[in-house]
């Protein structure tokens, strides 16, 4: 089946970052076949009614199972072990876990993300849950030293994981499985030493928290004299399989470390921001080479899973903190939700630009409604006016998943329902624990 | 006529700051009647289906003429005296700034403001447009001193600003005209005494920049060694009428004078961050008891006129700032963009609050989009996960403008067209100035 879809602006954030206008682009089943050539025969042809075109956005760092969260004790300081924590012990199921899945899916395909990078539990589940949803994502089993909604024991996610691992590699065209330690200080070194070998002998990537708290960052000086960073390297966790999540207080030497053993960073402004710990160094990640890209975090500490809202706010917060009105213009801002998140996920031979041969990962972006006109700059006008309601249709590995702003194969009204109804009990315990904030 | 929404949350800003879970609210013709009150006999009920129902939300900086500036060159460090001076000069016209606030009340209405503060040209006609849209508007021409798109003086605006603020004082229900003094650095001292002098002797608002810029700053320090609140001071200008904008680079002294004089200040952060300006000191501003209501700016240098991209902007710039995540909880933040905007402008005794007695300006928030559940907290809600796309309807002073994210009295195609066909000499003198970028 091949598809063309005409009257659009390519934005491929392509290796010259090439903007099309009036361009038009061709899909063969799973893949792009062409740009801007009208002479290929297609079977159908879709008018984008002079809407931006886009690669499908990577969200690099999420928590699919967080969204009964959303909107729980926001402004409160000790959320992680006041709510989070505790809640996932109490109330967090299988089933819970995987609604909350599908609900994060439908969100983020109708806000323009086409790939989830996850860590949470109940992994298979959630795998299972992306493939019902036609989401692509790389799928991170949690290891942590307290036992968890998944696991009875400590460290129960290290055999979780390789298992998840061993089942999903290579099953399922949409679906990456990874590991995913929870944090520097949420882990022995032992058992980071454990996870670094499962990513090793399998080859997938390891994501965790790091350099992200005050007290994380005290713990580490204090009780090693080192940065988390220094720490890592000196455990053998530095590697092309890292994926470093937040990354809000590194240094220079923390990042020349980074970049020599070829880490990937995922870029969590939003929720970093809104948790006051601070703005990690973009600017500098990019003068190291480091890949970055971007992530929403889970909904209870970014609300939104979709990267509209992380756009203008990467302007904003890096410009600001530099003093610098020119950095980061929004024409290096789109392509970190893109090409790049596609390259710290390991993916950018697959996704991440609109190019010949790469997977039909599209999002078309309506220009009708008030705030995107007049456009002289398409990338200004994605990143600074745009958001997750001008998303008019989205495809992944060439399969509608949104049209005209409404998800194709399922009812978003079903997905709530079944997502509210599996959150009674949790719900209850969410409201107790809130009572006297 | 009078109407009855129900099945709503009642998100009141009122003096102490109440929500009604499934409440209602009765107007009649302009006027808010009652809260939560079913017995009085109504015309007609509107079903809200479980939405949030605020007062409308008011903008207290704005620059109406701009929409035709949106996205161009958004990150070009000399863009005010590059694009924005010269191309006001060069191609603004009474039917072009006309168009733009039509389009731009259309834009403000749809993502839930329903009262602006503008400072532009051609002020008249802006006011005809507004009685047009049915929108609440304070405006106030500018007066600056070179010449340009409505004198062929400088200093034209004082004039002009007082003539329109003769013809339109007490003339419309939605109108309040005002006086706008470009800036601290763009006028004399001798005119800015004149606009003070007209905003007493007419009992108006007078708005200025001021506090924004770095080069700003430094001419007040070496020219005369005082900041420029402390030059205002000694002009004459800290007064009640007094509406800052920005107040980026106020040190305790400056707010001390601005609390001692009664001012008010217009918080742009959206379009201060984005110029990579810095975040003005908000917290010390409310413990000085300072009225201050948020403002999105121009089109040129905000990009969208809603106040939702402005809300969750206030909680992370400033937690971030103070490196603390429980400053500003979401519940203080919505009031800045209802009642305490409406103080700014003083008007607060008809605006700002669903208190009954006061206009019906009103906002349902539908609930039904994804990134909308679950509500633990319905100010969270709003400010953490809201956009503008999730303004269902709004009402100003009791008629219906938007209805099911639709405008109701105009065709927002229209609008468009028309301000497009009006800006074919603008766009291309635009463009020919971006072509060497």
């Amino acid at each position: 089946m091949r598809v063309r879809i005409e009257n659009v602006t390519l934005v491929t954030t392509d290796e010259t970052n090439r903007v099309f206008e009036n361009g038009c682009l061709v899909w063969e089943d799973d893949t792009i076949l062409a740009l801007n050539d009208f002479s290929v025969h297609v079977d159908e042809v879709i008018d984008g009614q002079g809407g931006l075109l886009l690669p499908g956005m990577v969200n690099t760092h999420c928590h699919l199972g967080m969204i009964p969260f959303r909107s729980l004790g926001d402004d409160c300081p000790d959320r992680l072990r006041r709510f989070l924590f505790p809640l996932e012990n109490a109330a967090m199921t299988r089933e819970l876990a995987q609604a909350s899945a599908r609900y994060a899916a439908a969100e983020m395909m109708l806000g323009g993300v086409t790939t989830v990078f996850d860590m949470y539990y109940f992994e298979d589940a959630l795998a299972e849950a992306m493939v019902e949803m036609n989401m692509r994502a790389v799928l991170a089993e949690t290891i942590v030293d307290f036992a968890n909604c998944d696991s009875d024991a400590s460290y129960g996610g290290l055999a979780l994981g390789e298992r998840f691992i061993q089942e999903w590699k290579g099953r399922h065209p949409l679906i990456t499985p990874a590991i995913g330690p929870h944090a520097t200080n949420t882990n022995s070194a032992e058992v980071l030493k454990q996870a670094q070998a499962i990513a090793e002998r399998c080859d997938v990537l390891l994501s965790l928290h790091t350099a992200e708290m005050d007290y994380e960052m005290e713990t580490f000086r204090k009780e090693r004299n080192q940065t988390p960073i220094e720490y890592l390297e000196s455990i053998g966790l530095l590697s092309p399989h890292l994926v470093a999540a937040h990354c809000i207080h590194v240094n220079d030497q923390d990042l020349a470390l980074m970049a020599k053993y070829g880490c990937r960073i995922a870029h969590c402004i939003g929720s970093n921001m809104k948790a006051g710990k601070g703005i990690a160094p973009l600017k500098k990640m990019v003068a190291h080479h480091i890949p970055v890209g971007l992530g929403t975090d889970g909904a209870s500490s970014g609300n939104t899973l979709d990267l509209f809202a992380q756009l203008p706010l990467i302007g904003k917060a890096h410009k600001t903190a530099n003093h610098d009105r020119a950095l980061f213009p929004a024409k290096e801002i789109l392509p970190l939700a893109t090409i790049d998140g596609a390259r710290v996920l390991n993916l950018d031979d697959q996704i991440g630009s609109l190019t010949p041969g790469k997977k039909a990962d599209l999002v078309l972006v309506e220009t009708q409604s008030a705030n995107m006109f007049p456009i002289y700059d398409p990338f200004s006008a994605l990143v600074y006016s745009a958001h997750a309601g001008n998303v008019d249709s989205v495809w992944i590995n060439g399969v509608q998943t949104v049209k005209h702003k409404q998800l194709v194969r399922q009812d978003l009204r079903c997905l709530r329902e079944d997502l509210e109804a599996k959150m009674q009990f949790f719900k209850a315990e969410a409201l107790r624990r809130s009572e006297d904030l």
